[in-house]
């Protein structure tokens, strides 16, 4: 099979650069003596997330319960579903664990403290929680100085669950216009985390666990002093955003999504393809970027960019492709049936369009597929 | 079952608000003397395709080969698939066809009708062709005074396919900003068809379609002399885009998420949900609209609007819902484990996100799901 015998629009993913951006994570992470916690909401998908693991120590980290069925069906037994907890949620946890699957959940406030305990103590199991921890203001989570933070820790261990330390997750790094920024946001995301654990510790209460995670301050964090595991997910696959804040190179980007020619509208220097939002997700996080990336990046069949060439717009079904100037004479010939790969965005939002990946190795040959999974 | 046995996110569809809504396109169509096609892409489900086509001639129209391949398979015999044909599905559409399955597809260009025949030729099949007209410069096809367009139906028949007569989509009607502004998109769009198909005819080609379509133009055409059909998709479920343009009142929205509220910020008088751009979709279509409503307009578990609370922000599973004005104190009371439903922006987008519709009536009943696809 070679990516011309696919119908389009479908998923496709170099394995040879995934593999290179696992290694280069991983030999980052191991002087700094952490280990790595994949977040599998990037990938969605067991061959990717063994890729991730193998060798290693350490589980996955989750976002839906619907990837904790499916990774534990495939036999990965430690799992942190890292969304604070809908109490609707709570006994299929408790019937995962039954199953002998080891998932810890997160909580920043009393009323999930509560519930929690009500239904771990009817099950008879100390379910493991961890607290969230805010370092930016980004979302959720208590203040590592808060002093709600010991009350609530308390309030878990007393409630019934067991309090296994303290997680936080750096979301303002995606905002970051420098590599500087990004160490920075790193080295808060850090303390606020050391801090949290140190205060529920000379408070008596264990706090063994103390994670991180974001796919920006993995890459850029100095020091991980006293954080023991670092979440990150879109490190596997990088994307545009990823690129536009200096955190890989374009060429590091191992999905696409293959498109076909379907016309043109030449006087206004237009190509449409059969790639619209539904194939490339809505997500437009590169338009508050220096560099606009439109709907996506587009790139020849061999996955070479063409030259200043993105999906200026896009419809259910249909990309608009042009130059970023609007130049109609910047649009090189693109005959109608012209395979493209169009490069993301944001990886976990493009990705989440489909059931499978197409795998290639550096060419249009395809190896094989690679289910993923979807839903809640 | 019961909205609050269900875990969040999961998608609810108030099956009386979309039989009231079906049955307002039906009867504003009717005195126009033209059928209905419904368009799928909206709700990709047997169940509501059937409860627009029920008693109505005219097939379905589709915009993948997923969507056509499901309902074959459910017994719709009739398809328009409405994206201008890729060569890579040519083989596809011809194996529906010998399946007894009557898709019919589009072409605006030269090198289309030249890969659409030899395929036809090769299966030896008279494969029917519509031309896409361009009415309004949004997207694909031919301007109907475009001198090209006769000798493009005469290469469609030369080639060996059937012209069929011509389609199109006035996708500006979604930018319009008033009933009469919608009114006269609906006028432009229906004479571009209507002399596109009279060039042809006067050619000496038949073209017995006339096919238009558009959820905001479907909803406000004054006229329809000379058009055979209309396809629109959007209608079934409403959503925020089409209630601000005023094609829809916010109470005809058939669609929501239902979400959980999971924590809160206090201090910026927000509250978390598990509903983050996964559950709602990345759309942010009413951003450029006069009232910008974040991600979705929050209801509560009946469906009612909280007044002036809308999600403000999105991570892939997390939502963040606040007062529009940012004011803290006007954020009501939102205990964790609130059930809430929220409103989308464009229903395509969030209902794509989720396997099934649970079915209620104006109460929190669960009557029933009903399954829907996806893919390509």
């Amino acid at each position: 099979m070679n990516l011309a015998d696919l119908e389009t629009p479908a998923l496709v993913l170099d394995a040879t650069v995934m593999e290179a951006n696992i290694a280069r994570l991983r030999g980052r992470l191991r002087p700094l003596e952490v280990a790595l916690r994949p977040h599998v909401k990037t990938a969605k998908s067991i061959e990717v997330a063994r890729r991730c693991t193998a060798g290693e120590p350490g589980g996955i980290t989750v976002s839906t319960l619907a990837e904790a069925e499916y990774f534990a069906g495939n036999g990965v037994r430690d799992m942190l579903y890292a969304v604070g907890i809908a109490p609707n949620k709570l006994a299929h946890v408790l019937d995962l664990r039954r199953r002998g699957v080891d998932v810890a959940i997160i909580a920043d406030n009393l009323e999930q403290a509560r519930f929690a305990g009500e239904a771990a103590r009817a099950a008879g199991e100390r379910l493991p929680v961890l607290i969230e921890i805010d370092c930016d203001g980004h979302r959720a989570g208590v203040k590592p100085d808060d002093p709600a933070l010991v009350p609530l820790g308390q309030a878990i261990e007393a409630g019934g669950c067991a309090l296994m330390g303290v997680m936080t997750h750096a979301g303002s790094s995606y905002n970051c216009r420098s590599t500087a920024a990004i160490e920075a946001v790193a080295e808060a995301e850090r303390a606020a985390v050391v801090i949290a654990a140190q205060r529920l510790r000379a408070a008596g209460l264990a706090a063994p666990v103390v994670s991180v995670g974001s796919t920006p301050t993995a890459m850029h964090a100095r020091r991980l002093d006293g954080v023991t595991e670092v979440r990150a997910g879109v490190f596997v696959f990088f994307d545009l955003v990823m690129a536009g804040i200096e955190v890989c190179k374009v060429e590091d980007i191992a999905l696409s999504v293959l498109a076909s020619v379907i016309g043109h509208q030449s006087d206004k220097g237009w190509a449409i393809t059969d790639a619209g939002w539904m194939a490339l997700s809505r997500d437009r996080g590169t338009a508050s970027q220096p560099l606009d990336q439109g709907y996506g990046l587009v790139c020849d069949a061999d996955g070479r960019p063409l030259d200043g060439i993105i999906v200026v717009d896009a419809n259910q079904e249909h990309g608009i492709l042009a130059h970023r100037s609007g130049d109609p004479a910047m649009l090189p010939r693109l005959p109608v049936g012209t395979l493209l790969r169009i490069l993301p965005n944001h990886a976990c939002a493009t990705a989440a369009q489909y059931d499978a990946y197409h795998v290639v190795r550096r060419s249009r040959a395809i190896e094989t597929a690679w289910s993923r999974i979807r839903g809640w």
